[in-house]
């Protein structure tokens, strides 16, 4: 009997630690982006009606943490995307380094078999724990590549994408 | 003993079956955004000395089956992004459709095991299988999250980014 084929697809390709490294090599690329930007751009500038994209940060740093907090402490969370600190880019780099270190704190304290349950993120968007984080990560790399699109109408060079 | 945390992000948090189902998803949201674009928009329109969107889909055509179909085969394959069917809207979304189903075919030629093996995607990309297949599909976000910003800025409403 063919074992390997009956194992297909079942198996580990990424561990709850690559997932978690593999976020924070894109929170490590935003924050470069975030830096990118000049201070008035970064809370001001937009096109075609979206948001600054200094609104869409906050967005991913109420999502980041408070996510992951429930994730880990079986707590529904609020969504609060207007942080007072966020009022000025280097507030924004502080909560986003601040966010680096409990993302990873609040992280160690989810049991691997807690990715497959079910969960209602923020009290509104179910899914399972493992869609919510993937869900999570997509929506940073969704937003930051509209930062890239900005940056690039202003005539600023984005970090490079392969850069983690 | 506490077993718990000894294999903690040690065991599977995703399969390779979610993974591809995960980006098949993302996949059939990418379709949807190529289909919103207006033909001429497609091929002509950017913004800050950026690709006109249908480049950017050709770079993920040429990106997604070469890519798996090395993993599966072990081949080496090159970069072609200029392909003629790609030349009309249609054609692109022939493509991309067929690209759905060769995706399918050789992912299930990848053994679980393989994930972590160590490759030169394209002959000069290195990482581990892995890494390689969220990079593709963390390009495909990124390059369509642009798409979006085009979108907007020509008063096209995207699809919602949360359907898949």
């Amino acid at each position: 009997m063919d074992t390997t084929v009956k194992t297909m697809g079942k198996a580990t390709v990424i561990t709850s630690a690559e997932l978690l490294e593999h976020w924070q090599g894109h929170r490590g690329l935003t924050r470069r982006v975030i830096e990118a930007f000049p201070e008035k751009e970064l809370y001001e500038y937009s096109l075609g009606g979206m948001r600054p994209f200094g609104d869409m940060v906050q967005e991913l740093l109420a999502i980041a943490v408070p996510g992951i907090r429930q994730i880990a402490g079986g707590q529904t969370e609020a969504l609060h995307e207007q942080l007072e600190q966020a009022k000025t880019k280097a507030g924004i780099l502080r909560l986003w380094d601040e966010a680096t270190a409990e993302l990873n704190k609040y992280w160690a304290q989810v049991p691997d078999e807690k990715f497959q349950e079910r969960i209602l993120a923020f009290g509104q968007y179910e899914g399972t724990v493992l869609s919510t984080v993937l869900y999570f990560i997509d929506n940073e790399i969704h937003h930051r590549a509209q930062g890239y699109v900005y940056l690039r109408t202003l005539g600023i060079e984005p970090p490079f994408f392969w850069e983690r």
